[in-house]
């Protein structure tokens, strides 16, 4: 395995390399402010008793899983909590394919880059199943594909970057092709508080003992340096998991448990709705001067993602730079999310200055 | 993969559980306090830009690596920050047993657990190889142990749980050794600066692009719950070991990044010398005791652990768990630690009742 610099990285540089000025819509990064209980709970923090700076339990603080298991209405002994929701995914499919039950795993196209990634590092097969156009999954695909060497399938909604939130309907069948699959359904759902429809709806709610579902506060509490997520497993999964985690890595940070508990527990409902209004906004702002520029676009039912597609100037790397270089703004080229957009590009909404980068793609476009 | 409690878990809890006072002598955890920088950082941190609460760089923070780099007289490019010395630990083997050039791990017993363990989790096979009664190691033996099959060797080193402190020569014998057998060296030197000899030197001074070394903070700054630790990779296998730790974690957290910086940058050597000097006192209180109770001991030549053997009450778990229901004091069950200490108690010295501890036990086998 060597070590390729992800794409992302390669163009956030790029853009900050060049000479004039660009507007960064490459990266996953919040730009508001995280909830003022957590910069409460790190200032309480750093005057805590000695004992308090060590080994919390492997799993996560009882306090912050028993948190957690409230508000997802499971029980604590299904919650591992994690490194960031990276971590979260890496053990929810790794229990997947520890079952020895099939090495193939299914993932919709577009596909977030870490997920062939960790499917590689634990010894597992990608099958690309295509999404429609609006973004959507259709079940009967992902049944097409399927085969008896298939022992996961990994989904997430609300998608990045399709801005999609997969039905209810679409997330039943396909933990029922899992079950029918002696396969495992893990949803990714880190942009759970992003969902624009009012209609997103956990897989955690299908209560199938084959779903795993992952989530994390990198994106809700704006804090994805602090590495704080977590996996929810199935009774009979939880146990390998919990052992995974121990043996890489020992326990999660407990700093930012405890500051991310403090937000839990302090952080009203107004915080996370104003965050929604304020993406919301800004995806006006953007798909408005997209219409403008004559564009295709996705409009994003959840996350914080743009897909666009501009005639004649197709998602790669060298038109990405050509962008940075011709218009100031640095977008992700679709090819590097699989096969499906790459004639798109994807426009990350994570900047105060979205209404800037619309008008220079207007007028580049124009 | 079942999940397994560790034994130390059970023994703390056991002896929580019990209804009469208990010195606690099995976890790890430092009781002191951890410099005060490192507090000071936590602060500030707390008030940082939002900017400053997003993603690291994968590897680590930019300023942290070049101060280890200064420390440890390497290339910043060698060094991966990780969750802790335990994560350190997990890239280092996969990174000897990835390159597919022998899936047996030579370990010493008496072993440290979470070595088999991680060997299991990464498809490698354990032999153990019996150190010397004093704690040394002997490369002979290893060299008898060796095979075609042998990938890595992996010591740590002061050691958990003999308190030896290997001589240069014998790392640089296992280095050589590695070297002829087509393996690695890991040498996992998470002690380093509790050393009372004054003779311990890093395995980076060997110089040797067969050798890893990893370290943390998670004892010399009294901060296990933090999880900062590192590996410094030779340059041909920083590639893959950066890979998966992105594949795994994609960062270490960052708040605890950037109390440790500040605390590397402003701690005086003081501070390190007066834990050493208070350990010091503990070890000779202790070791008093173990004189007048009549047990045989190893008196550590670095690390915070004591071994020591009581006639006709061997280590097990019934008779750690005897010596908490009728002593009062909790100790590991030398069984858990391989075969080749399996008559024998550890105690670790990070509890401010040593000497109670201490007295108990001189009572208790009088």
């Amino acid at each position: 395995m060597n070590y390729e610099r992800p794409q992302f990285f390669h163009l956030m540089q790029y853009a900050e390399a060049a000479e004039h000025d660009v507007v960064d819509m490459v990266s996953g990064n919040p730009d508001w402010e995280p909830p003022a209980a957590l910069r409460d709970g790190l200032r309480e923090y750093a005057d805590a008793d000695p004992d308090e700076f060590q080994y919390p339990p492997s799993e996560g603080l009882l306090e912050l899983r028993e948190e957690i298991a409230a508000r997802r209405n499971v029980a604590p002994s299904r919650i591992v909590v994690t490194n960031g929701t990276g971590e979260a995914n890496y053990l929810a499919m790794a229990a997947a394919l520890d079952r020895d039950a099939g090495s193939e795993v299914l993932l919709a196209d577009p596909v977030y880059p870490y997920y062939p990634g960790k499917t590689e590092l634990l010894g597992g097969k990608v099958t690309l199943v295509p999404t429609e156009r609006d973004g959507s999954i259709d079940p009967a695909r992902f049944r097409e594909a399927a085969s008896e060497e298939t022992g996961l399938i990994l989904v997430n909604t609300p998608n990045n970057p399709t801005g999609a939130v997969y039905s209810r309907e679409t997330m039943r069948e396909l933990a029922a092709l899992a079950e029918e699959m002696d396969a495992t359904l893990v949803s990714d759902e880190v942009y759970d508080h992003f969902d624009f429809t009012g209609e997103f709806e956990s897989a955690l709610t299908l209560d199938s003992d084959r779903a795993i579902v992952t989530s994390g506060y990198s994106k809700s509490m704006a804090i994805t340096g602090f590495r704080v997520g977590y996996a929810i497993l199935p009774e009979r999964l939880v146990g390998g998991a919990k052992t995974r985690h121990m043996l890489v890595n020992v326990a999660t940070s407990r700093p930012p448990q405890v500051a991310v508990l403090r937000a839990l527990r302090e952080t009203e409902t107004e915080y996370y709705e104003s965050v929604r209004s304020l993406l919301r906004e800004r995806v006006d702002t953007f798909t408005d001067a997209l219409d403008a520029a004559g564009a295709e676009y996705s409009r994003p039912d959840g996350g914080f993602y743009v897909l666009a597609r501009f005639d004649g100037f197709p998602g790669t790397m060298a038109n990405a730079e050509r962008l940075v270089d011709e218009a100031g703004v640095a977008g992700m080229p679709g090819d590097t999310f699989g096969s499906a957009r790459d004639e798109w590009l994807r426009f990350a909404l994570v900047t105060p200055r979205v209404e800037e980068a619309a008008a220079r793609l207007a007028d580049y476009f124009d």
